[in-house]
């Protein structure tokens, strides 16, 4: 409670510190994250020659002069603070990328009909390694309250990226929809803080749906033929449940407008097992459920 | 204070709103502002029917459509209530625009040689309807604190206009620069809450000095030989501030490129009229004053 | 008959509003739709005063400017009325849209082999929902005749999936074509004051045609073996009929276009079936039937 | 009165021949513009092959046939005409443009400081040239009531020409802006029947307004120094008109925002006339009004 109550008080402390003001009270913070330059300015030489050479006795216009001086001082820290943000998170964005391909690349083993325990194993190793980064990419974020989304487009396609894989690992071991609250339980997020997008989370089920026709594909070629029964309903229902929002957004439209290729494909997978009878046995239950 | 640390507090809680979060505490929050349509949704017919009609009997399974369902219904909820804030703000600043392209036509009479406080008087009186629009924005923006900057796009390009055009009026009244914060006193925004961004700012500064060549062609048409001198000073010393600033956005760093241009002209015309003897008695009383 | 020479007359007086003329006599017309900026107008100063400034003792030139004026006054409302006009029809075209998506998800359960009827039951609540939308939008219309293809852009793709939608519910209960005057019956159109555009109707055809290969792939997965057949013929005269057309319309073409691999996927599974034996009995029948 | 009747009865009949309404009366009308197809048609073998090859024997079956193939041939004929129409218009514009490209090469003599009255009457002849071809246009869409904008695209940048054309002749011997139902005037365009679209006449304005920073700039050299103020006052006052304008429309407000620079331009050259006392005399009496 006692922290909840200081780290409220600082967002709203440090939220002003994202606007100009010479005068605010908060400037003691700002200073926090960038002492270094703070000491530098002062020494560096005036840039301001067209008045400063005409006017340097001029005591009546120096007060603008200063103010005009001051103002800018304060900008170049602020973009100066900002840029070096901006570089922190993309350096720990290229990390997130980096250790979900490795992710990826252990998963596609799925494919080549490796036992599904054995593909996960290696890829839960890099789960801590998400949650460490995610924890440094939190970190950097709770330097600058309420500016979440300021530096959002340099996270996003990466923790898309992420939800995708961690969807996939997740429906091979159980088969069903990774919430948006596993996603962040399982990198270690705190939502009151440093929480997962809503469309990017939606973002990375439409990419883990574009892997399912072929790992129900090559499933049958390995000689399961009650996978796509199975993927088919979890498409069908995930397709369903997308279908409840008014998607605005449009990169996000033309992703879900994907799913529908995702879907129809797996059908096709499945009604070859069906039509060559191959799945007799394994669907005669749900047949004689419907008929 | 203690408004402030309710404030605070209330952000922290509401931040977390952004993110899916069925089973978590502050949905009581997300009620407040939406009760008609979580009132709605229980009595639409479930989408899920594909297990539904397979596994109707089947208990076990039930648990994980409802999850599923219940997670969707919570993006519904989120998504729509976005758009329909998105909305809200396009709206607002909409009337923003129109209100700033009616300050604009006024402070245009001032290339026809109108008497400046007369020009002034008439956009004077729109300051008081963009203090209610930005109040209203303002207002819109504190319902999801901590989100500023994820629909700051929305608002952003018509704030820079209105930066310009007050910067205009302000140099044409005091042949000052309309600092960040003056800017948001006359706004009446308030930083910790809702400020003005500082890369807007810095915007709409650079449009305003692409005003500055026409309005001194135009002085000096009227037989004002002296505003070039005037107008040199102002805009070098500001050319000189910008300098000051490691410009790594490139939509600011292009629009900075431009007011080179507006320095170039400005100078010319102060070339034209001093080679031509024009601004010698003008002149030589303000170099007296100065020396 | 009275009623149709009136709203004839109408018409003809109306559709000249669409251009600007200050001594035009159906002036009147114009001010029944909005009198209230017709009123709030000449209270506004005069922004002509470059003109009036240098000249406000020549009388012989205050007229041009005034007939200047007046002309940009009626602009203004026209420009006004017509993006009032607009967003009117956006809105409308929105719930249409919101509409179709609900019937098209009730719809899509087709492809879990639930009873035709129960699934066509769900999505002909919507189609009153959709007669008063459309009675909504010819309303709109009916205040600018003969202006109907001047925002015909802005219901035409919402208009599509309808037509879509309608004779894929059409085909399910008949396995035939919904008719072009059909839809207007269904959608309670009047082809002579707000019909359904031909293009229109013949592109909303070529999106149903894209849903048929999926519902034969289904029904044969769920063991209707007759579907395939019945579905081919139908499609086959859909196609030759198409082919009748010379379609100049690069839009209308290319939908046109995807068309033939929809028949093609359905020749596929009318393929499968066939080879398997799977339909002999089925067709043995309906050959029975015809010889 | 009369013929007014007559002609919003036919409208309101031609109307409904938009749409496909195979037992509709107004049938005899559109018979009217093509009856060698009506004639032609039915002597064509059905493309109904499918079904036809099985069935011709069946008589069950054939009124489905009968009226899908009915829809298509009327659809087939609906087409035809369209483009056919199309073509025509097309035809008439391209003729247009033509004697607009005429009008203007003779018009860009008055760059060459040739006569005004002796480049106007070159330009003039072909103003009834255009009388005529708009005559054709206005006749070609009378066959079609109501659809004035379905086809408007085919001859609207031709017209924003017309006008552009034609008003800077009007400029050029009255110092006046030509107006929107001047230009209807000149045309010979009845309003009531085929008008000037309003953003149409405005466009032509804009293009206008980029002619006359050229036409300035060599009366100066010829040694007009009063035609700059002249048209900067002109330009003035035609960009105030402008900005009354709400122009949502993003072709339009592109090319009203080109005006800016024609008239910063206009702005300068005035400057250069001003500072170098060129225009002393010319304007004494205007400066004396101002001060």
């Amino acid at each position: 409670m006692k922290t909840a109550f200081r780290s409220a008080i600082c967002a709203t402390l440090a939220f002003s510190s994202r606007f100009l003001n010479p005068t605010h009270h908060c400037h003691s913070l700002i200073l926090l994250y960038r002492p270094r330059r703070a000491a530098l300015f002062p020494s560096k030489p005036s840039p301001f020659t067209s008045m400063a050479s005409a006017d340097s006795s001029d005591a009546a216009l120096s007060p603008t002069i200063h103010v005009l001086e001051k103002q800018f001082e304060e900008f170049r820290h602020q973009l100066d603070d900002s840029a070096s943000l901006r570089e922190r998170i993309r350096s720990v964005s290229f990390e997130i990328e980096s250790a979900t391909r490795l992710m990826h690349s252990s998963l596609m083993l799925v494919h080549q009909s490796r036992p599904i325990p054995e593909v996960l194993e290696k890829a839960k190793g890099q789960i801590d390694v998400l949650r460490g980064l995610f924890c440094k990419l939190a970190e950097i974020i709770r330097e600058c309250p309420g500016q979440y989304y300021r530096y959002h487009g340099d996270w996003r396609s990466e923790t898309q990226a992420v939800v995708s894989v961690l969807a996939f690992m997740h429906y091979l071991e159980t088969e069903s929809l990774l919430l948006h609250a596993e996603v962040e339980e399982k990198l270690g997020l705190n939502p009151s803080e440093f929480g997962l997008d809503t469309e990017d989370y939606l973002t990375g089920i439409c990419f883990m749906s574009n892997d399912l026709p072929r790992y129900v594909v090559n499933r049958v070629t390995a000689g399961d033929y009650d996978c796509p029964r199975k993927v088919l309903t979890f498409l069908t229902d995930l397709h369903a449940a997308f279908r409840m929002l008014n998607l605005r957004n449009d990169f996000l439209r033309k992703k879900f407008d994907g799913m529908k290729y995702d879907l129809r494909k797996v059908e096709e997978v499945h009604y070859d097992v069906k039509i060559r009878g191959l799945a007799t046995n394994a669907e005669s239950k749900g047949d004689g459920e419907k008929s």
